[in-house]
């Protein structure tokens, strides 16, 4: 949520680390797409495509980049910024409305007797923590979270509404998990024996490490044995299935409704876009690209591929050209025909 | 739920708007598939291929028309309907377990001193409800049920159980919000910077009109700045992914597993099938049918293009076409190579 | 969870039916990976990939078969196994963390006067249960269950949190569902009016059979009439649609992101894997496995057809010949332009 405050350009300026253009002392409140602007509102222009929407928008104060604003907006007061995406961020964050943290414990919660639950933490009520799980200061947890046993929660976390927790799992700091989402449900593993499938034990565990944030209607399964491990400055989206004894590098970034199956790798700085399938036992070296829909075979994709797409994922450049000539089959099928009319009726 | 209630033909046919062929005195109770139909049943024949499946079921009474009816259904009494999808509906309505409403805001519940929740909503125990928030009359809010603050929802709404709603939303009136949603979770938004993912503020929210009814398990990811609208009559499906910005236009229809990117806006009446992905700052105009698993790329579909398929989406007649000749490319490459070899024969 | 315990290789054999090759007394006390394993514990080795990594480990006993084994384990203790997976489910077993089921219905719950829950059930706090449900003995509902009206669940179940039942829902013997995962929704059913969608009543329920685990976040929707039906057996992986009237066969396996659409039947012992998409009024007959991303048409999937592959379905032989050629389509398309340059050249 955002909120509403006053303030001069010259103070946001320095703020958001931008140059203004003029008029200093004009006060805003807000920032604002430039449909719904007023002349209090700041306006974002990330690119010359939408300089006409800007030019019509009520808004006088316009954050932009030298670049862009170069003679094409009109009657505009200008937050030039070389670094244009960090100055928007700290434009947001200014507008962002930050709930003060005060700790409290609700008593109407469920929370064992062997727990160690820093009295820093907010535990919001209707929540169940069971017994042997440990919650340190500074951490958020919301009405109707599920929290197992021998769980470990780090400090700074935010555990959103509805969220369920197996057992064992481990979560360092700053970590922010959305509604909805399960830590550390079974891995899907059966032994199929005389026509029937027999359960796999599952008695490893989910580890998340500090600084990762994950989506709403999220599942990470726990390992086998041993661990599934999301490492360090991890971001994932919503829908994502992580399955068992999968590791996934740090920093890495991993879009809406992708799949990562059982015991796959994916290294650090690697982005999977949107309802990427990556099958099992696959391993994604560091800083790998992966274009949305793409189907990942059970292979190692090195560093050096870059970035790939399509099923099965090739090199871009590759999948590119297949896709192109794929696109044109009708054409080519009938050139094809064409030629072969011709030879026959040359050659008979 | 349905429940069997005793009807004479001659009422129901009233009802549904249908004419009976024959013995208006006869009763029935419960419409049945039918192979589980006993005599008291009313089965649907909405297509020749189950006729016999039909004269073999146990059920006297037939809903269909008269042109899938016309003398090959014996020994029934055909309920002859001239809009037979509208009547089958009826037939529905007629038998569905409809609960009371009744309000009663239970005292098993976590709702903040500064809400306004109208009394004559039924709030079910264990619901978390924050400050600023305000529910209109004749709302059923089930248990575990998370809402956060300043959310606005309307008249006559249904939120189902474990729905979690964050801080800011806005819902209108007769929306209907099935088991474990969620509706304004952060967009999916990380400035990279030295190698690391800098969380970008999501400091807008989500707004839901009016007739909206959303599946379970979907996400609905808030604005960055500004507003991820869902227009009136829209209806998503199960395990949806709406990203932050969207707009999804009156009255379309999202089917399960599909997927809608970041700034991406969908139009009036559109159809999306299940498990399509749409990429970010991509427009789907009005009246647009978007095939089963289809990859819609950041671009314009215009109105004309009326059906697109296949990833990168094309027009269906288009895409038909190359997934014919992709389905026969062994045999066209066969085919080049024998003509290869008669060239080079000859000509050599 | 798993549980350290000691026992001796000699008694551990005897669990899990493997031979000893040495030292029958040395004391073991849990199983791990080779990179976390000390000398206490056992490691699997399945693969003669990883012969490396288990002679470089600290384990000293490795459960193998006598095949893999062979010649290249040095230093180590070997418990070799006829049936190798099904003494590593025995070992998995063996250190699996069980908690004794102890019944408690807690009094924080909400619980309808007119149920019948068995008081050999377990009832975690929070749990909402609705009237007219059964649970029968030995069933675990964990905190944030919400379970509708004239629900019908069998003995030794474990429901886990935020699971959503709704009303109607049939649930046999042994059944396991993960958390967050939602019974029972609405099937997806409009009638488009005057470009309106109306809503089609839902009026049947969800039927789940015997033994059968459903993953996290899953969605099963009820039957528009009739029944949406779970077979014994079946094991469905988390964040899976199945719509409404759809009926899986017995002891099928339906892996994560899988979607399958109204009215569609899956056979007895069939496997579809990860992001599969089968569309409505489709029929795939017993033993079929399906790869994964492929796209199930509206049409019968025989038996003999055995594994089908890519978007539409084909057999996987016939898919992975297009699928070789569609790869090659680049180079394919250059030694056509040569043969046609060649062929014009010479003959005119």
């Amino acid at each position: 949520m955002h909120l509403k405050k006053e303030v001069t350009l010259k103070e946001l300026a320095g703020f958001i680390n931008a140059d203004i253009s003029d008029e200093p002392d004009h006060i805003v409140n807000d920032i604002s797409e430039p449909e719904s602007a007023d002349e209090r509102s700041v306006v974002y222009l990330s690119n010359k495509k939408f300089i006409e929407k800007v030019n019509n928008s009520k808004a006088k104060a316009v954050l932009t980049s030298d670049k862009i604003a170069s003679g094409s907006l009109t009657d505009k007061i200008l937050l030039v910024s070389k670094d244009l995406e960090d100055s928007f961020n700290k434009l947001l964050e200014f507008f962002e409305y930050k709930e003060k943290f005060s700790p409290c414990i609700s008593d109407k919660t469920s929370i064992a007797s062997g727990t160690a639950v820093s009295k820093d933490c907010r535990v919001e009520d209707f929540v169940a923590i069971k017994d042997g799980t440990s919650i340190e200061k500074n951490t958020i947890i919301h009405s109707f979270v599920y929290i197992g046993k021998n769980v470990k929660i780090g400090k700074n976390c935010t555990i959103h509404s509805n969220v369920s927790i197996y057992d064992g799992t481990v979560i360092g700091n700053n970590v922010i998990i959305h509604c909805n989402t399960v830590i550390g449900s079974d891995g899907f593993g059966y032994l199929q024996k005389e026509g029937r499938n027999i359960k796999v034990p599952q008695i490893g565990n989910v580890v998340i490490e500090d600084n990762v944030e994950i989506g709403s209607n999220t599942s990470i399964d726990r390992a086998t044995i041993g661990s599934t491990v999301i490492r360090k400055g991890v971001k994932i989206d919503n829908l994502v299935q992580i399955a068992h004894n999968v590791t996934i590098g740090e920093n890495s970034i991993i879009a809406s409704q992708t799949g990562v199956s059982g015991s796959s790798t994916v290294g650090k700085n690697c982005i999977l876009a949107g309802q990427v399938g990556v099958a099992d036992h696959a391993h994604i070296e560091d800083n790998v690209i992966v274009g949305a829909k793409t189907g990942v075979p059970s292979r190692v994709v090195r560093s050096e591929e870059k970035m790939i797409f399509g099923t099965p994922g090739r090199t871009i450049l590759k999948a590119k050209r297949i896709e192109a000539i794929a696109g044109k089959l009708p054409e080519f099928y009938q050139e094809f025909n064409e030629l072969k009319k011709l030879v026959k009726d040359k050659l008979k």
